[in-house]
């Protein structure tokens, strides 16, 4: 017998089999997989896309289908959907990436769009990081952290410490480094909006840790109750569950709704008498089509102004913003930042050895994320391209709202809330009976088979409210309004009579 | 009493606290942080490297300290000490992050620098992402998986295939992922060798699951000894471990080891026999000085061949790799990618659905994992210049390798094995017997002691054995041989000999 070479006989062990331990175990199998793994649940990316995503594929290998072009309306990817990056942070991206064009006498003079803003900022950034090639510190380049800390002292008009600020792979890293450190074991809780965004819950799910779910409230543009989130915290006490923490999503998401400042203050107090960490996920920050968003941190910081000495001055609040959303829409590039409020130095440093694992968010992330708090001024030559992108993307988001939000109203059966925030609408479905029985043979939730039927249909891919949650007996969907034009909004609109008319 | 805008009376919960519920807490504190986050540790970026970063910052405010420069030698962290990216990638990248000048008339003939094939490359890399400020699929662009599994397929022979093929934050990402699917419970345990990089230590620790240590041989360079980890897995199996992994590190971090096809071959043969999942880190795989690299992949389809219908056929692998390491060095762009043998569909469903709550790896990371694996080719406009550079980084490692492993066989009390590959030396040191009282005296293990003596007297940062794992009774520490030039070897030198003659 001749080895792997042709040429030296194969040692023994390759060809007799060791004897086995009395344990030896048979091949991986999905019975052996982290059953904390199985149960998390995250809709976002579940069948529905991964169904549209063959549409896609079928629809480029010139199949035949009933639609032309799949919509993905079930996720927060705007430049998928067309968008385009502003001008001023692809320029400098692209400097930071080959640095070499820093030197070139032409760069600012020769006709490829340049200007002096874009090279001093891009200077700046590697003086910083000195390449975007090389780890950062865990929690980000310290620069580009005090950055932040500026945007966030001029945003709220109270002082910010880059020393607080952490950098993250999306607000997603964010969320996981956070709930990683606040859960310590199977008892632990954290509160959750009901409808959520799924990473809260898969992430809990994740750590063996419990969701303790409390409702946004629908009537009210899905405001928060705060009576509502007590009776919810002290029923979950009840159940032997040590809440920890409380998760609010303002803008929101599914929901779309912007909490005024006294609701954001309400949360606060509650928090504040219930020794809760607060986790505002703010990640929509700039989608605000009513009112002006107010942070957390603002709130807070007034809080403790008015009542010196009281009990707001240990409140913990950790609040997270992304660049891959607003107008920025850079998801991609997975860059992100938290604020810690009131955290200790210890907690601090087990945090900072948790990230450190992972080494560091990605650092072109990191200079996105500071182009995205410290964009071009008033009088810089970059200004006014930066204002005009940025605004026309506001304004086509605000038009697709609308249209959105106007065809839902038309259509039977559906009640859905104006549009203040996020990029998402969360209407509500009034199925018939039949479409619920019809459901209910095919194993499935009635919003999903609804939204299956649709994508069948019209290649429009939607989350079904379940993938949410959603108050027992009520059925929703989300939609995102970042798909070009508004002729996929009719498509809706036919498909859902036909539905109602087939179902009725 | 008026509200936050001077204006309103503030409603009653925000002046009134809630009746607190009988279980409400304290603030958050360390003692209540995740046991297994505070369990981990992870000493490659822990008190020295801090204590380093400190350094440098006194001596860019001018502080006078008995050394001029920092040396980090503790992390590999190439562009970080001078190793210039390849530019083929970074130009890539710019077009990427600026696809505008694509369009421009001037890129190909202006002097920048731009060539065909980089163009090219942008082209297609942006026909399979669409914008790198996308979200791609979970596991990574379709084109770009493709592109890794042809790169495989050239490397060991055999067939890959793109849907196998994982895109990861860094090689990091993927293990954190396998790690999570592999333990189910504080009973599961992966084999790890020891010394390790200690990631994997890390990670079990907050999965609080079991790392399974086995020893490699530092007398036989620091390679693997089947009957050794047999002893070592039979050991954890009474103590009720229920072992499912064993990781192997090859090329080894932090040891330096290069593992010839016989030992690769020996452990999947008792992983075969003993039904444990494979975990190959290649991700030094271009950094070899002795022989070839040769995968896991590759032995394991040459046994089956050998072997066909035997007991190889179920064997589970998975081997990761970075663009981090190798002449790429591209550490702050996160990017890298893991490929499954032998794993059940269902079990790969539960990756997907894993990864997918984070997302996607970084994009642009993506595409520089896309042109690592498929460079520059003889003929291509660029190639001349991508082998020159690679070439060159290669050659600068191993002079450097070679300056620091004669400087440490000339040391008192050192030994150290020669380097093979990757980008460390892990020599054992001697340390005279008061040296360890004196760290004794200051509750640190002896190699810490050392360590940090180096790094106060000469500034150049080591990471002690003590991070890693060693044998009971020795003493090690791992540098990089990254920092360019060869005085910073002689700073070590100086000291070692001083520290000797202090405490001899």
């Amino acid at each position: 017998m001749s080895g792997p070479n042709g040429s030296l006989p194969l040692p023994a062990f390759l060809t007799k089999p060791f004897t086995s331990s009395a344990t030896s175990r048979k091949a991986f199998s999905i019975e052996d997989v982290n059953p904390h793994v199985k149960e998390a649940q995250y809709a976002v990316r579940g069948e529905l896309a991964v169904k549209s995503e063959k549409y896609r594929v079928d629809l480029a290998n010139g199949e035949s289908l009933p639609f032309d072009k799949v919509i993905a309306a079930n996720i927060g990817n705007p430049q998928q959907l067309d968008q385009k990056p502003i001008t001023f942070f692809r320029q400098v991206a692209s400097l930071l990436e080959n640095p070499e064009l820093l030197d070139h006498p032409d760069v600012l003079t020769s006709s490829l769009g340049y200007k002096q803003d874009v090279v001093d900022r891009a200077k700046r950034l590697l003086a910083d990081v000195k390449s975007v090639g090389a780890y950062s510190q865990s929690h980000g380049a310290p620069g580009i952290r005090q950055s932040v800390a500026d945007f966030i002292e001029r945003r709220d008009g109270y002082p910010s410490d880059k020393d607080s600020i952490y950098l993250s792979n999306g607000a997603s890293g964010g969320v996981n480094t956070l709930m990683h450190i606040i859960c310590a074991d199977e008892k632990s809780g954290v509160m959750v909006p009901i409808p959520q965004y799924p990473l809260y819950t898969a992430t809990l799910a994740l750590l063996n840790a419990r969701a303790v779910p409390y409702y946004l409230d629908e009537s009210k543009t899905w405001g928060t109750d705060v009576a509502d989130i007590k009776r919810a915290l002290e029923q979950a006490r009840k159940e032997g569950t040590d809440v920890r923490a409380i998760v609010i999503i303002n803008p929101g998401n599914p929901t779309g709704a912007s909490l005024p400042a006294e609701d954001v203050k309400a949360v606060l107090g509650f928090a504040a008498d219930e020794g809760l960490v607060v986790m505002a996920d703010e990640v929509y920050q700039t989608n605000i089509f009513e009112g002006e968003f107010v942070s957390f941190k603002k709130c807070l910081r007034e809080l403790q102004k008015e009542h010196e000495g009281g009990k707001y001055d240990d409140v913990q609040l950790v609040s997270l913003h992304s660049i891959s959303k607003g107008m920025v829409g850079e998801c991609g590039h997975r860059g992100g930042f938290f604020e810690l409020v009131g955290f200790k130095e210890e907690v601090k440093a087990q945090i900072y050895k948790f990230i450190s694992i992972q080494l560091c968010p990605p650092v072109i992330g990191q200079c996105i994320t500071e182009m995205m708090v410290n964009p071009p001024k008033p009088g810089e030559p970059s200004y006014d391209l930066y204002k005009q992108e940025y605004d026309g993307i506001k304004d086509g988001l605000r038009t697709r709202a609308d249209a959105l939000y106007n065809a839902f109203k038309a259509m039977e059966g559906v009640d859905c809330q104006p549009p203040q925030g996020s990029m998402y609408l969360f209407p509500t479905i009034n199925l018939p009976e039949k479409a619920v029985k019809k459901a209910e043979e095919e194993s499935r939730k009635p919003d999903e088979f609804y939204c299956l039927r649709l994508l069948d249909a019209t290649g429009v891919c939607l989350v079904a409210g379940a993938g949410f949650g959603q108050k027992q007996g009520t059925l929703h969907f989300r939609t995102t309004f970042l798909a070009p034009g508004t002729e996929w909004v009719d498509r809706i609109v036919k498909f859902h009579k036909s539905f109602m008319d087939e179902f009725r």
